[in-house]
């Protein structure tokens, strides 16, 4: 398989998109989740879903699991969502509350909230519980984001935070309301997904919604872009996260993005932003865009060589109501159907590639060029971490 | 793999069904598809069904997917159903009709209906794109039904024209209308569908309907037939496509293949060939079925190792109206009772073949002479492709 | 493969649960089925179920099949469920009757009770049909409880007959009658869905109404059982089936094992056992349990790595109608709720187990000691086998 990895990594024509098997193969996806995803950062969910000691949110991603929880000292921390006993998963539900620890139902083994072992029951005082603490995981909170790594060793997070300050600071996100949360599932692999989710080349033809409002669907982002942080997919800082930030027109008189334009209830942040709208990406699957009266944040989680779900979170104003603020349809509007949109023509994507006729084509310059970064930096990566 | 292969090859007892692994092992499969079944023709659709420039077909192979188009200038194309971009699906639906060019519906390339690309927005003057047409495809054309080959280079269809001519040029097939397409899928190794569809062995018991009007359930197919052309499954002419054609006798008094024997419509073709039906294979996956007033195309395409698909295609006169001209259901009804019970009765088979108590046993001499003489044909040509 | 098994099983820290891999691996699963449990025992169904000639039942194990069919001279015989012509599987239903001969529904080759060939149409006098019976399996009958194994060399059956014997013999299990049977699907390996049913240490946590009536609930069941007679899981005699058995208490005042301890129907045998229950198991995959009115047979079938059939089969007097005598909804109510829990915690535990934080946990001393030999006797086996 390593020597196949090399010809097929050397049998990529420069420019274009990957050879099948990166798209297809089991073998390679397991080397993607392990190697090239493994130090990466994943976005959980908001601060605010868990205000109270015992509030936690699970965050999965391949076959792993992590819950964040809230401890009793106000802190959050991320735990490794297996049992110490005989490895059950402790937290089934996407959230919930632990106040008294966080229990095992198999045989009930509770623990505390920062992960160490509690009670255990019939064990007997020969066995050192201090060894049987739930596995904790890095952690990271930045404007009220909360992100994981499932690695020992995560990437230095210090640029990422950098950059989400400067380009979400002034919308209020750190203490903003997570107002619905949506999980997708897309027929395709992991790469497939996020391709198509860094250039709006296919914003014009596949999303006439997103368009009439973004400006960046008639000029490609890059043009339209200002205030652009870039440590994003390029060979940069060796064990540093990546990230990326523009500050992006909106189309016409266009306040926000929604469906007519129109702001869809109070605004966010010290700052009337209205017009405009900023991109973030904070590592590889993780984005975020922030308008004048709503946030929204997207992370992608593989799971299988074919198979990629995508959780949607929409943010607004601290404390903002539904129905009295901001309506939930129309809030959430433009990015369920931009989504339910983009699941198809991924789908479709990963159906053509998987064909025998499929050759690697040309990115189109300069509108795909943040699609040609991602995928030259994904080979060198995976390239790096074979190296014999 | 290869040196297992030869050993498998050597374990089958002549005169037996195959080993286990040639209908389970994925590995199996996909020679099966890479290299016996690869050369082969796959019988798309009737020309009746495209009769204007635009309008298309769609076939699917394994993984692979085909788009069979009328050109502007009359002539039928076949081109690879993979956008030269980022290899998106370009035709989503079975049929339909892409007049102002194939356009992929991601970033909306659109390729003339010659497959050379017509218009890339945002590509810059310096890509060569005389080089980024779709791919070109073998198509055939022969009384009126099309057919693609998903390899380079084709077996020779001369043998399968001459045969098809002379079965079907009575019957008006070249002019006729399809009535109705449907598709079916079994649980089952391709190979064993293919074993069962050459065999009227089991039509006794297994297809009471179909034996109540068809004499070869009683006779076995082989005493039955007269007018036979054979070249199909043997080792005949290398590099040739294998053909097959008899001509058969329908039970008692029925006039064709319908419930109670009587015509269900107004007569195909020039001659009356009531009280009889012809039976035709081109290639190794299409079956087709002449009676005096309808047609029937049957085409297996392997999905996976336990996986095929059929399409059933049925042929009506030229012009002819369903409600006015003939009845829908009972034209239909004789061909979707029989694969209703082919598709039990064959995925039986694959649930006691995967099975460990499994042995191949003996084919029973002559009734099961073609199934036979399809996996010795079978045998000898993955024999022949992977001799070191 | 067999190098790494060395070594997997090597790292396997004593007193713990398994490595993962043991749990996930299909490649560990080939050999659990072909190595591990291929000369065990396997229970069908009670004899009552096929009191007349011709009557059948079949019992499933990975992708194999018996059918256990009772003579002509009365006899029960296991046959494998595969025809020895093209390998179709013969009967396709849980249970029926043949009185006529087992008939292939493909060909109709007609097989006697015996497997013996009686008929195969169109063969020609030339095949010697002595050879072409369906293939027999070794079968035992035990207290009216059939067993098959898969194996030409079953493991001797007389540790267990003599346990069943005298766990089972006052209960009147020989002449009782089926009154249920149901089937549940585990998304689990058969090892978890096993470990789990033979330790009592969840079930106060995850079997509420198990527990309010089980005083094993709140003993372990070690402590509560006497009349033990144990040959299980242990490197006892080589050659030999597997077994265990043991009486045990009820809780409080409860007569019997239903959701308020009191009995549903008239008694078992000839003894009176209200307040107690016996526990028996005949080789891995089979556990019984006797109430003073009711029996209860499960019996686990591993479908693939993760996924885990169980069946669960209620006994009653003979003669004992539904209604009448008992009420069905009582009777099976208490393990009806139960192994629906069992599939939850089940299930949840294959997911922890499965990810990359999931680390082998120490089994809890002497409450899970069933569940460490049962671990241990499996490493035991599978080194056994592959020994170099």
């Amino acid at each position: 398989m390593i020597e196949d990895l090399h010809e097929l990594i050397a049998s990529r024509p420069a420019g274009h998109s990957l050879p099948r098997a990166f798209y297809t193969s089991p073998d390679v996806y397991r080397l993607d989740v392990d190697v090239v995803l493994r130090r990466h950062w994943n976005f959980v969910g908001h601060e605010s879903a868990i205000p109270q000691a015992g509030d936690y949110l699970v965050c999965e991603h391949d076959l792993d699991s992590a819950v964040v929880v809230r401890g009793d000292d106000g802190e959050v921390r991320a735990l490794a969502n297996v049992c110490r006993h005989r490895g059950s998963r402790i937290c089934s539900e996407p959230a919930g509350q632990a106040r008294h620890g966080l229990r095992c139902p198999y045989h009930l083994w509770i623990y505390n909230l920062d992960g160490s072992l509690r009670k255990a029951p019939w064990l007997g005082p020969d066995v050192d519980t201090s060894t049987l603490g739930l596995v904790p995981m890095p952690v990271e909170v930045c404007q009220g984001l909360i992100f994981v790594s499932f690695s020992d060793e995560p990437l230095d997070f210090g640029g990422v935070r950098r950059a989400l300050d400067d380009a979400l600071g002034s919308f209020g996100w750190s203490d903003a309301t997570v107002a619905h949360e949506e999980r997708f599932s897309f027929s395709a692999n992991w790469k497939l997904a996020l391709e198509n989710q860094v250039e709006c080349y296919h914003c014009l033809p596949s999303h006439p919604e997103f368009a009439r409002v973004h400006a960046m669907a008639r000029t490609g982002s890059e043009g339209a872009a200002s205030d652009v942080m870039d440590g994003w997919a390029m060979q940069g800082e060796p064990g540093a996260e990546l990230y990326f930030s523009s500050d992006n027109a909106l189309q016409g008189c266009a306040l926000t993005g929604t469906e007519d334009g129109e702001a869809v209830g109070p605004l966010m942040g010290p700052a009337d932003a209205t017009g405009n709208f900023v991109v973030a990406y904070a590592g590889i699957v993780n984005h975020f865009l922030a308008y004048a009266d709503y946030g929204c944040a997207l992370r992608y989680a593989p799971k299988s060589a074919l198979e990629t779900d995508l959780t949607v979170t929409w943010l607004v104003p601290n404390g903002a109501r539904p129905g009295l603020d901001y309506d939930l349809e129309r809030l959430t509007w433009m990015w369920r159907v931009t989504v339910a949109e983009d699941l198809r023509i991924v789908s479709e994507n990963q159906r053509g590639v998987s064909s025998s006729a499929y050759r690697p084509g040309p990115y189109v310059m300069p509108i795909e060029s943040k699609t040609l970064r991602l995928t030259d930096w994904y080979l060198q990566e995976l390239s790096g971490a074979v190296r014999p």
